[in-house]
């Protein structure tokens, strides 16, 4: 059995993960931490699990001393919480999955600015992969530390990796429209978040500011081998899950579609986790899955192509992804734990 | 393997029955019927299933052909649509589970009341076993035809029936205010249920004249040894999924809210998929999942009892109890293929 | 013109009630107070009222000292924050118009019972007129200080009082079940509002305890010449706006459906804002309205009656109740200023 | 009084106009027609009315009988069916306001193409004007047929307009990213809009081929003289109301956000409707209102300008422009009727 030990248990991204876990039958949850839960029983805060998970959860302090007794840990916490917690993993053989952000960013300049925190860990940037599965596999399985990928994140670059890496679009054109359901801010009270705030309404934020701009911008750039610099705009859907990212870029020549399906297959055919689908995806029919739904359309009159991609912000965004790392890492098979269809409606 | 096919698998219900059955390790999906879809490929109707089931619906005709060749039929019809279906599956040995309404109540006359269609398969309706599974256990086990509840109707029973059993409420004081999310109207399209319908309202309705009604009271009744007649009133609330059912009655005499609860658990201690919760229910808790939550209030300056359940509408009120009375008329644990948590958010 | 003061103007009765001041014709708004939002424009936190409303906000002490210049004030306050406030009004010919809960209770006990705060300002308890316009229209028009109802207890209170004050039900059968959706929550940055927590699900709340109990039960109690203990219910429903109740009594003796509706329409039926409809009432056509809409049915199998009533939260169950007070203190017609029908979808 | 008549008053947009014209101080409605409602009462069919409209509806083919005693009609019908409307109207003095697709395409060749109906009423095309208010005042106010703008085309012009206008970007890098409520779908019982199939879900739709596409590229080509093809893109939002048109485009040289909101209040600063905001528009800041909220992003990174227009699609979009031109033309203020502020949550 794989002991783990789970940072950040009572986020949202934080009990999607012990919800899978907790069905994983190669895994032993050995603790829960929250500083706001400490001592409070797990399914207290969660009542889903009543009856299911009894353990307490307990304070950041007391599990960093569980560390060295566990095999992988997992950290959903906040970006700038993690450095103290990866230099104790670091002195035993205990893996880590980092949720958080801390490590994606490889160039420490960028993590300054864009995230206006010191990074007190850097010495072990190098050896974080970035964990996006189907792209980064063969590093993720030879790696100890993932660096689990942004929910807007894996849904922008999933859609526009093929287009890049052949080449077929002009780099300079990429523009990402994506849409989050309200999970993606967290459980933090907020009146941002409140529900007669986002309800009844759509709004754009952070134009040219997110900060998994220069995440999307890092991987991309990586796969072209050029320098890409792009837009990328979230929205705020009414909607507890669900990324929606709608793609643009112009195409260096004329491709008919099925000539871009064919690549896409070349990327993507023996993925299970991405479907590329005839219609256009929905959120919908990715909603609790670690599926990223890809649809694509050629716009013959602009010359344009519009990759639209679907995921489940908390799944394929965060939690299923991040146990997809752990199972490529242990040499299981990528589904153990997280082969559960999208439940409709 | 047990050998099934699905009668109406394209409705909100079928389509929840398939996601299980698809799932359950000891079942081989032999057909998928629909006339809406003849011939349609199933995930065509249902994208979250893309990759996942490739066959093709039937039409009803072709399915009846083939009841012969299978273990267990589910049928996930209207009401008034399953008789000719019975008829064929009495010839052979093959199981049925019924998830409409045409054998759930037991008086003819009752049914031709409330739901204004001429039966034209009495002679089978006491072969049939009223399946909601806690309560009707050991004779579910023998049996080969079960009358799946109705949805409201799991979760006003569960609910209440520990308290007529017992005979500690008065039983002519019962009144059950229910909420329903949208999903249990069906997929048929109608104005009615249109989301700029729905969406920001909630309403009462068939307040008095519910076809669930006689099917509550036949079966408290039956608990009672009393007949029990009472009210029932249904609400329309803007959520895919989900049944509340505040139920309230008034105590024969004073008890403490312990007694009432050691009452429950000699009811329901060893049931896995009846929770007695501490706190009130809520639908979110047992959203996509099995489970129905029951949580109790003993209000001392009225002597009332209220008396909350919470079920998912298209799972423990359809489809996931439908698996259930599968697994114990087949001799499996109850668990296989529904041991799924709800998820949250 | 009426000079008009607010107090509490950016919570969502306060900002509801400045929607409504903001157009009507005999009103001049003098200030908006709030001590979150202390000098801060009016419409950076109401973006709505962008290029409309112009004015900061003043906090709580500026405002106290300019209540002498005003002809009315608003306190749309947390209950207790109200006291300091009035004695200052009382000292100058300010009228007060308290949507807050501190001036309802005409029980002192009662008020310390539920609300767990000692009452500063009980000396002008008998001042206050319960302003429940459509019941208390003579008493109102010569008061100078109003308790504005609440939301449950408007819906619940306008259901029940024809049937209470004629005595044709039983008084001790009297079960409100009541819904509502959650900006009655209030604008507080609470984790128990999020939109993930409360969207796509239902729950009960405050069973036996909600703080609106002891002032339905006042008000029938007084109608009815009887003491009146009763169930209240509130629920909370995935929506903006709205308050369905569902009200349940045992008829003392057999009546036909005319004969209530008769008896309804005695009290109403010069009544704008109360509609008695013939089918049953959706919050939906009521929202953004002052109107209550009734909706009646007589259940002949256990002669009971059932009285629906739905209401704006906002508007008839707060501001737009509180202009409908002001509008018969100064001898305007009702309707003015909230004369808006409700706006579907 | 101004006489008017409503075809197709029963649909989403057709009920707002009548809502409107309602309250409309110089309106008299003489006829509402409706072919699926004939002879039903208003009210019955919107029980918002109830008790404020009691006219019945009546069929078309009676309304075209009353064109001639009223001076204005108003068109709220599927693309197609104005016809012989629009030819009985010509024979008198009636103004007509078409909210259909109709006459809005100047090119009838574009029509055919992309709404696959022969236009049978050709010969009036060129005496229409494009009711786009703020842009084509002047037309209006004289003119006598208006075709009234599509809702997404209201949103994207308005915003983009200054920008072609005065040639500060590349006109052939627009693309709009543009997000609807359901609402828009308009009250057809179809499955693709009922609640279980939009609640918690966001997809793109209609890609390269939605019929506004057209529409909005005719008046911006109009507006900067070089003929612009661009890529639209709707997506269905889970909300009743509210469209939110993201727009991007290459700047033809560095500009300033300052310079920008010159450029905006140039044309847009004595218009009360377009609120040009200094935070990003929300559609829920726009609800229930006339208002198109703009804001602007200039992203030094990329040199793209993105601007986010907000409006309700049913009131800027439809109904409360077909009001705002019916005022126009006639002589009345702008606000007549439609001066109502956005009402939250």
């Amino acid at each position: 059995m794989i002991k783990v030990g789970v940072f950040g248990a009572t986020g949202y991204a934080g009990q999607q993960l012990v919800w899978f876990l907790n069905r994983h039958k190669n895994v032993e949850i050995e603790f829960l931490s929250s500083n706001t839960y400490d001592n409070v029983e797990y399914s207290k805060v969660y009542p889903n699990f009543y009856n299911n998970i009894s353990i307490n959860c307990i304070n950041i302090k007391e599990a960093i001393k569980k560390i060295q007794s566990v095999d992988v840990i997992f950290l959903a916490l906040p970006h700038g919480k993690s450095f103290d917690i990866v230099k104790e993993a670091v002195k035993y053989k205990t893996k880590v999955i980092d949720l958080g952000a801390d490590y994606r960013l490889k160039d420490i300049n960028t993590y300054n600015e864009w995230y206006k925190v010191e990074h007190n860990a850097q010495e072990y940037l190098e050896d974080f992969v970035y964990g996006l599965c189907e792209i980064k596999r063969d590093e993720i399985k030879n790696s100890k530390f993932i660096a689990n990928p942004g929910c807007y994140t894996t849904a922008s670059i999933l859609a526009l990796y093929p287009l890049v890496k052949e080449k077929i679009i002009k780099v300079d054109s990429i523009i990402i429209d994506a849409k989050s359901g309200v999970s993606g801010a967290g459980r933090a009270a907020n009146t941002a978040v409140l529900f007669s705030e986002c309800n009844e309404s759509i709004k754009a934020y952070g134009i040219g500011s997110h900060r998994h701009t220069p995440e999307i911008e890092q991987e991309l750039s990586l796969a072209s081998g050029a320098e890409i610099i792009l837009n990328f705009t979230p929205h705020l859907v009414p909607m507890n899950r669900g990324i929606l990212a709608t793609c643009y870029a112009n195409l260096n020549k004329k491709y008919s579609l099925e000539e871009i399906k064919e690549i896409y297959k070349k990327y993507y055919k023996d993925e299970y986790f991405i479907r590329l689908v005839d219609n256009l995806p929905e959120t919908r029919n990715v909603k609790g899955s670690n599926f990223c739904d890809i649809g694509i359309v050629v716009d013959k009159r602009t010359n344009r192509i519009i990759v639209v991609s679907a995921i489940d912000n908390l799944i394929k965004g965060a939690a299923g992804q991040a146990i997809q790392n752990m199972n490529i890492m242990m040499g299981l098979n990528d589904k153990e734990a997280i082969d559960i269809l999208p439940m409709m409606p």
